[in-house]
């Protein structure tokens, strides 16, 4: 089957390894060069909107799909223009790509948020200060990740300053959350209506960015579980979705709070390359090629450290048994996801020893920017 | 690292599937078009023995290997002139292409086999006859693979065929080996001497086609596994080996019968991708890179189905829960292996049951030649 993915950084570079056991061939549509797909498939090297590349990107495709979320409509349109089915559907992307979009769906199906407010002006912005208190954390609408695009107001002395990095584009200002730890649940969908869960994982993030995830998160009881697939359930099905979804969550005493929802394969869903039965890359292919899903069962327990900016001695990281190396071919830059390392058994604490023992082994340099 | 592979059929592909993760960049040495490593890197297309070919291959390789043991030396030797490292060592091919050679090389190493004779002529043939018995098999010294090139005698009525067949080659004749099983071993070793092997695995063949792998083969003593490993290692040693080697064994009694090396992942291993902790392809990927050997321990049982001929439908395979699907993007031509499905779970009868379902998805028309 004919794959075309818009976007060629890990993530595609990801599913076409789990992709082309299943019989995929793929295509990406990636302005930058090198990319970490190259070599794994065809590269259309152009940007997401031009025209003639998004012709050739899409001559005899069978299927597309997205490893990145902000990506154009027009880039969507010009797939289904040509009657190819696109999965996620373009809805996902629409629904993610606006935070407050975003939030007004997660009230619309009863899935509670912090309390947030759209901010269009300095009066709103003010307006919304005062009903939220503070601290509270303002973000631009669109086009935010891995920490970028927002500011933390911790005192009435941070509004100016945040007010002109980014009072020029559409916001929202998010009320402080006294959450006990950042969760995220992945889930997938099938064509046919067909949904899986993996566990909720427990994340920490430094600096915006996530730098580890201990899978299945510890001390989950199996409502906070079924809470977790009933609210990533009720946006699969609002959505009409197939592929993976990722959807992350605070735990706030014993509710879970959505925070946003990323509507592909995720960071936080690493882990499952080797610690659960079906990976979320094979996942997402399974679904996206109408095939039926695999087993998203843990397999023990596991660490997912996310290699940033500088990449710890190869031999160093796999001398741990445990261990499993996953690196996207990126030039090292400070902050930059280069890589992940996977570390799996069955024994929790001696996962943990290990992830402890890889993580002393990165250099000078390593984490977020 | 730069990654030369001698070959591009299936093994490469999952070779090339199981390195890039680690960083690998994969070229590989391939006559064929199309090709199952299409697609997963550069492809030189030419015969191994194109010396321009063999230049442009080696330009800029940081290390070699073979996915096909039919190699011609001067392939090779185009390598080590170039001072590019080669693993396994181009001796491991010569061992493993002759069946005299490696016949020789087992008996010094002390690990039995068959009673067996070298055929030269007729003479050396009736007399090797006599001396073993009949049936016996009567097999080319070099390029038999997959039950080609080897002719049972039953009895003496049988001779003239098999030599009229086959007597213009050098030949080997095997006695007949009351075996129990057919199993085989996987071992890996690293630069620095480290080994680690897999369980004993139980194969079934059809027609001389490995059709089947049962791991762990079952009921198997420690002892069993000890003298497997023991067997393997001193011929790694030997060799002064790095990468996977495997060693198909006859079961006779509580004795270990050498059949034959293969200096290479091997089909008996494929189980490892989804039923070991690290799969054959990562260990032998990481034994040429140089790294740390990854844990080669079971997780439950697998059984897994060579895909012979025709497909199955991709859907009725993965409607079971524990199997994955492994394409090699190969045309269906009868006998020919285009494909395999591992089943992988922690409960034996469960996971035969599961296999026995897929076999019946198997269409009219699949199976050995």
């Amino acid at each position: 089957m004919n794959v075309g993915v818009l976007g060629g950084g890990q993530l595609g570079r990801m599913l076409a390894l789990a992709g082309v056991p299943l019989g995929a061939r793929f295509r990406f549509l990636e302005h930058r060069s090198p990319a970490p797909v190259d070599g794994l498939g065809e590269v259309v090297r152009a940007p997401y909107d031009d025209a003639d590349a998004l012709a050739r990107f899409r001559d005899g495709l069978e299927v597309g799909t997205y490893e990145f979320e902000n990506v154009p409509d027009a880039s969507a349109r010009a797939l289904a223009d040509a009657e190819i089915p696109v999965y996620p559907p373009p809805a996902a992307l629409e629904f993610a790509r606006d935070r407050k979009h975003e939030k007004d769906g997660f009230g619309a199906l009863g899935i509670p948020t912090a309390p947030w407010r759209a901010v269009d002006d300095r009066a709103s912005f003010d307006a919304a200060v005062e009903q939220l208190g503070l601290p509270a954390m303002l973000k631009t609408r669109r086009l935010g990740y891995d920490g970028k695009g927002q500011r933390l107001l911790r005192s009435p002395a941070d509004l100016d300053a945040a007010w002109a990095a980014l009072g020029d584009r559409p916001l929202v200002l998010e009320g402080f959350v006294e959450f006990s730890r950042e969760l995220s649940i992945v889930g997938v969908r099938g064509r046919d209506g067909e949904t899986a869960f993996y566990p909720l994982v427990e994340n920490t993030h430094a600096s915006g960015v996530l730098v580890r995830t201990d899978a299945p998160a510890p001390g989950c009881s199996p409502e906070l579980q079924r809470t977790a697939e009933r609210y990533a359930g009720a946006v699969m099905r609002y959505l009409d979705y197939v592929g993976v979804l990722a959807l992350e969550l605070f735990q706030v005493g014993d509710e879970l709070w959505a925070n946003e929802m990323a509507p592909r394969v995720h960071n936080s869903g690493h882990w499952t390359q080797n610690g659960a039965v079906t990976s979320q890359f094979e996942n997402h292919m399974r679904a996206v090629m109408g095939l039926p899903l695999g087993s998203t069962e843990p397999v023990g327990h596991s660490v997912m450290l996310n290699l940033l900016g500088a990449l710890p001695p190869a031999e160093a990281v796999l001398a741990e048994p445990m261990a499993h190396l996953h690196l996207y071919d990126k030039a090292p830059r400070p902050g930059r996801k280069i890589g992940h390392v996977n570390v799996c058994g069955p024994d929790r604490e001696a996962v943990r020893d290990a992830a402890r023992r890889i993580e002393r082994t990165f250099p000078d340099g390593a984490g977020p920017a």
